[in-house]
């Protein structure tokens, strides 16, 4: 596993949105500013951190040179959009990919990589900002699909949808405003699937990209489902459309 | 809000499965054999405990009586089978229920209650052992559909199966052992979806009583799905197969 060692590299790791499952601190460093600015960044990432024995770090380090700051990456590797459309290929199946705009809670995110991998679902696209990356807590909550399902992380959603459209795939954003529902798109189409955040939904402007807004009727009082409940109710949806009769 | 004072008052409520929110206890208890004993009855229920004060637990009493024991009700009353139907026969569509076997996680029932309302289902069944009730977690976690979703706590899940049968309701069990999958099974039938709890899924007399059973498919390497996203897609599914065309 990748070790990170000091406070401006982990720093600039956890701004980066690189793959990361914890970051460790020097429990003598509570309160401190840095210790506040590093809590703070990983909150916004998703990244469990630990206060810990500066010995327990020691005995992890491989430089000498932490200074009571430590990431530990994640042993998951991110692909690109690129390698996604190669799975595809492979498969011979049209193109079924996941595209998250903002998952933050890492509950969620498990949940949906386990659905996800269940589904045979090609690949999950993930953005860099305020978004969870694969975490420990990710990991935990997927039930071990972290190592089955590819993940893209990119900087941008909506260029994303653009890439995929150059390459045939339709883009299908699930939202309230949908007037179709969901079950009427044809998902035998190469489709990406686009799932907005918790609370906020699909943001205008990939909102803007798709090339279709789909809703899930709901037939209640209360407005809306949890994020893992509608991403596993679209992808569900499209491999019972694909499934041989 | 109902409040239960008293060891023995508090011990019995738990032990009956009664709708409780919380129970608060002496913080001078801490490890004593009372409060290691009620604790690990809350955690068999769903119920969640707090050490606080006496002070605070003698501002709520009533009776003055609580000897630093004390349960808070649920809001939210359970009805029963009849009442269930009778609600199916007010909305003049065919029955859809569903019966939980067993559920023990707070977030899993919450998130299912939440799903459930949306879906249009007229009722949930529960059993009252090593089952979670509707705690202040579960609430939390439904985003507030438990206050929209009738739900029957019942003694016996293949018992009440029976009545349902009776009723002319079929009893449809979610399992991976299935042959048919569940987007074969036709839910425009007075249905009870039946679904088994986490890890252990349906127990075999609760599979017995069932007159079908159904599976998800799945494509992946990981065996199973979370047990909230296998009832919203057996819930979903029959909402799709009800909907006009």
């Amino acid at each position: 596993m990748e070790v990170i060692e000091g406070r401006n590299p982990v720093i600039e790791a956890l701004k980066a949105g690189r793959p990361l499952s914890r970051v460790l601190l020097d429990s003598t460093l509570t309160g401190q500013g840095v210790a506040d600015q590093i809590t703070s960044l990983c909150r916004s990432r998703g990244v469990e951190v630990e206060f810990v024995d500066r010995r327990v770090m020691d005995g992890q380090s491989t430089t000498g040179m932490h200074r009571g700051v430590m990431a530990l990456g994640s042993t998951k590797k991110y692909v690109d959009l690129h390698d996604l459309m190669e799975i595809t290929a492979s498969r011979g199946e049209p193109a079924l990919y996941l595209v998250l705009d903002g998952i933050e809670d890492p509950q969620n995110f498990g949940a949906i990589l386990r659905t996800a991998e269940a589904a045979g679902i090609h690949g999950v696209v993930i953005r860099e900002r305020r978004s969870v990356g694969i975490t420990a807590a990710v990991a935990r909550a997927s039930a071990g699909a972290v190592e089955y399902v590819p993940v893209a992380m990119v900087s941008n959603i909506a260029q994303s949808l653009e890439v995929f459209k150059k390459n045939g795939v339709w883009a299908v954003g699930i939202d309230m405003s949908g007037e179709v529902s969901y079950t009427g798109v044809d998902f035998r189409l190469p489709t990406a699937i686009v799932i907005g955040g918790e609370g906020r939904g699909l943001s205008e402007l990939v909102k803007k990209r798709c090339d279709l807004i789909a809703s899930i009727p709901m037939k209640g009082q209360i407005s809306s489902l949890n994020a893992s409940v509608a991403a596993a109710l679209v992808m569900y949806e499209a491999l019972r459309q694909r499934a041989p009769r």
